[in-house]
């Protein structure tokens, strides 16, 4: 189970973003200095190498600032840089196969979608589940969102720490934790702000006095 | 290493490659049938979910088959599905962390392109190499040839087993296991072929009595 204060600030580096304002390394450096509670790698398009490389730099990274590392979709990566977990789609490796390769103290997150997705996760060995895209997402445009009144109704009805994501921003922030979620994944309102750490400062300021 | 008879048939299964004739797994049991002796699963553009599962049945029909089971560049995919192994790029997972992973049992193929990387690989926990192109390859087609000569001299210096790979065709395999090599990497000459079953057997009467 993630052993973070609710709620927590989720940041995804998504290295195929497109307009990063910084190198990821910076970028990473920033969030730690600002707040973020967990970090996920996210790189659809790179190597295997460079997701090892950049993976291991992060490790380093999150160690010594006492942030947690998930990596998201390679299981393999996840292990070879020691991460802390990983996170997973619903496209990717299925979970029961994840955990038997990490074991039981790794964390493993899924993505859902839908209620029939959270309640499917429900019976698999995972520590947590994102739901989304709660708004309409910036990285993702093609998804239709969800809405605040979902979330609220799948953080009533689950047993897991649920992770809201999806076009959340300085704006919409004390809409979604208002539906009790227990952390906010964030992506492009922080990686594509001008100043990275006074947004991520911000973003920790209305997580521990905004709700 | 490669308990194979030397010379040893090993085939891609590129799922990404245009003009497949049939689906993967009809595929596979053509080239089963017709006595490959080493299959590999490549999917570069696949998800984990997909790679996954095409991965457990190649695994099924394999291990029913006595051949072996290579992935390529996923490791966590190899565990899963309980592969013999892996084969990395040199864009992949360095080796000595998916030797960690996989521990000593498992089977670890690299690529090389050059003699210094064929050289780098003997200081690694590799238990073959693959050397090409040898010739133009239809499936990477941007790769300078390296000839028939310079194979001669990588088998000549390995004490690996050395697997010759690139626009390895019937016409072509005489003058490539004139060089020594312990198995010929074949993808577009057998997987685009209109009989793929006919061609992997003559591939086979060639590395057994064409030498």
């Amino acid at each position: 189970m993630l052993k973070i204060f609710k709620p927590s600030l989720y940041v995804i580096l998504d290295l195929d973003l497109p307009g990063l304002s910084k190198d990821p390394l910076t970028l990473a450096e920033d969030l730690c200095t600002g707040g973020v509670d967990i970090l996920q790698l996210r790189a659809k398009n790179s190597s295997g190498k460079y997701l090892f490389e950049i993976g291991k730099k992060l490790r380093e990274l999150t160690r010594k600032n006492k942030k947690i590392l998930v990596i998201n979709d390679r299981v393999d990566i996840a292990q070879a840089v020691a991460a802390d977990g990983v996170h997973l789609g619903q496209e990717d490796l299925p979970v029961e196969y994840a955990r038997a390769i990490l074991g039981k103290d790794k964390i493993i997150g899924i993505s859902t979608h839908s209620l029939a997705q959270a309640r499917k996760a429900h019976l698999s060995k995972v520590d947590y589940l994102s739901v989304g895209p709660v708004f309409k997402s910036p990285t993702k445009p093609e998804l239709k969102p969800l809405g605040t009144v979902f979330l609220k109704k799948i953080v009533k009805i689950s047993r897991l720490p649920v992770v809201a994501i999806g076009g959340i921003n300085l704006n919409n922030l004390p809409e979604v934790l208002a539906c009790g979620v227990n952390s906010v994944a964030v992506i492009s309102s922080i990686l594509r702000s001008k100043d990275v750490l006074e947004t991520v400062k911000k973003f920790k300021e209305l997580l521990h006095y905004g709700r």
